[in-house]
């Protein structure tokens, strides 16, 4: 409980009275005065300005208002305001030009945002990746993030995550490492590290991109703001990519709340033996979510359409690759050692002599087959010609695969 | 080669002549004349009758039938006849009850089946899965489809795959450790173990399930044998499943043709660090493939609308799910030790007095609050009612999670 300049006599409603002209100390106001994600207090501030809706908080007796009164007695916006300044942060409100304009997409946008970091969040997000998950990650799932993130900036993507052990701080981590710009939501105050072990991770973050909270310093993390906090991450990114959520993890509600804005949605794939990766499977098969492996297929997801296409997983191609279906079959019906005669090549390829012939002559042309005695075989030095499923069943009995 | 008792001279075509009006000769002659999945012979076939086509090669000289002739000398359906008998084998004609009629599905059916074991195919494809999937497949994709092939069988399908190393052989020790049907479908001759390490597993087939070929006894699994072979098992199947598959993976192909079908298609997810699974990621995202994670969501997939669907995986169910929006902010309010007074939880949970106090009421009633002196806590024993997140972060701290 804070100890405050504040009370609930006369003079302390008199100040708090003299702040309704004022926009940026009356959301300051509001910031503490609501939870995250009250839809009625953002409705009225909208409608008639939070100076406004201070002053019918202070002066008149509205029912459904009741609630916000329990407050009003430590009410010291000046001395938030202070706060924030003496961990070097910024207030951001609607009306500035920084404010990301996908936060009003919110059904209740926050009455201002707590900000602190030299990254300009509204030139940031414009391309940005939230990269959450579960706290309870694997080390699949952390370095999967890792990769991930430090994929994204590389491609000039912001990264944002909460503040959380496993994904969320392995996806700080490698946009960090790639130095790109990473953007931590909390569910506190800025000023407060949770967990404790993150303090380090939060000055860094303060250093070279941003930390974001909606409400005011040295307010507690508490459940309700961790779920509220995943809204604000899905509505002010470009789209959001869970990578390790088990069936119950907060971060299907970041997905979630990203869908319903109808931002883009990736999940990355584990072992259906990992009850960590559950939540992206279930994502993915409900449909509300496509399958994302790498940071390319992410970017194609979120970025530029054209500009950001991830090109199709086709693996290494072969000369093989090229061949039409009659010089297939006779590649596969040539020995590798003795020449075979062309009466036997038409007995194992199952075709006439002229359309093994006129293989044979594209095959030699290739480099694939060459004449042996009397019959053909397969050219040597052998590279990819051996056929594949003999190569590789020998490779798993050898145990080099 | 073979050395037999055909040869090229007239006797041996007067004896061929005389086979055109028998139909199961006339077709056991084509199983050895056509590669597995020429259209053309098959198209011939369906027109005119095996014989027919028979007596047309033998009598007439049709250009493109010109690819026939090589092995029409050492044709001898007698002795491939008895060559299956010698290894208990019987063969299928499209006119047998026994024919799997989805094999009618295809461009090229096969003129006839080679088939080894108890199981009546007519009768168990009815409900089958093809599970199949890499040869270079990882520990991770062997258990996976032991496990998924195991869970099939307990449903009531039967499992069908080919006879390859890894997720192949995988499939079939499952379906046989779940004692159920187990369907082999071999590229060469229903007599030859490929490769010769499985020898033991295509007996255990012949025994307790199936082994199916379209080539006749004695057949060298060739590549392209192995690539229509694959055709035959999304034919014949209900569906099919994609366990772990490299981009270039020939099960990609089993899963294009049994799409192709119209048949479902599923895909089990791994790693994205894995490229045995990259293939089964590439089907999911383009589409052709559904997410699968254990063997309810395969029989769902494949099984009948409704009888066979999967439960969604929800987690297990806690108390404080079905906590209203007001109760989950006071329980997330209420400390652990020391009551607290109305005021503080009307201030902590920004809730009017009268919102708290009925709140209380309700979580009182279900035991998650009690009084303390002048105020209130979290009842204890605390049970799942610490806020999970602070649960599992301290787990994650501790490593016991």
């Amino acid at each position: 409980m804070r100890t405050t300049t504040g009370g609930s006599g006369t003079g302390h409603r008199e100040h708090l009275r003299a702040l309704v002209s004022d926009d940026l100390l009356s959301r300051v106001a509001w910031s503490r005065l609501v939870e995250p994600g009250d839809w009625r207090a953002a409705a009225l501030i909208g409608e008639v300005g939070a100076g406004e809706a201070l002053r019918a908080l202070l002066d008149r007796d509205v029912e459904w208002m009741a609630r916000y009164r329990a407050r009003v007695a430590h009410l010291d916006p000046e001395r938030d305001l202070s706060g924030a300044q003496r961990v070097g942060g910024r207030v951001l409100l609607p009306s500035d030009d920084e404010w990301p304009a996908s936060l009003d997409l919110l059904r209740a946008p926050p009455p201002c945002l707590w900000v602190r970091g030299p990254a300009r969040l509204d030139e940031v997000l414009v391309r940005s990746a939230a990269v959450v998950g579960a706290r309870a990650a694997t080390s699949y799932g952390e370095h999967v993030a890792t990769e991930l993130s430090c994929g994204l900036v590389e491609r000039g993507f912001a990264v944002v995550s909460g503040m959380a052990y496993g994904i969320d701080a392995a996806a700080h981590r490698g946009a960090l490492a790639g130095a790109g710009v990473s953007v931590g939501v909390v569910a506190g105050g800025l000023d407060r590290a949770y967990p404790a072990a993150h303090e380090r991770l939060l000055h860094r973050l303060a250093e070279s991109g941003a930390v974001v909270s909606e409400v005011p310093p040295g307010s507690a993390p508490t459940k309700g703001r961790f779920l509220q906090r995943n809204r604000l991450i899905a509505a002010c990114t470009t789209g959001t990519v869970v990578v390790e959520a088990a069936v119950r993890s907060g971060s299907l509600n970041t997905a979630r709340t990203a869908e319903r804005l109808g931002k883009p949605v990736g999940a990355v794939p584990g072992p259906v033996t990992s009850p960590a990766s559950a939540g992206c499977h279930a994502l993915i098969r409900s449909g509300a979510a496509v399958v994302v492996t790498d940071a390319e297929e992410v970017a194609e997801l979120l970025g530029t359409m054209g500009a950001d296409a991830a090109p199709l997983k086709a693996g290494e191609r072969r000369i093989t690759d090229e061949l039409d279906p009659l010089a297939t079959r006779v590649l596969d019906a040539l020995p590798k050692r003795a020449g075979r005669s062309m009466d036997r090549l038409c007995d194992t390829a199952g075709l006439d002599p002229a359309s093994v012939q006129s293989a044979l002559g594209r095959l030699a042309l290739l480099g694939l087959a060459e004449r042996d005695g009397a019959g053909w075989r397969i050219a040597r030095p052998a590279g990819p010609r051996v056929p594949d499923y003999a190569r590789q069943a020998a490779g798993v009995v050898r145990g080099d695969l």
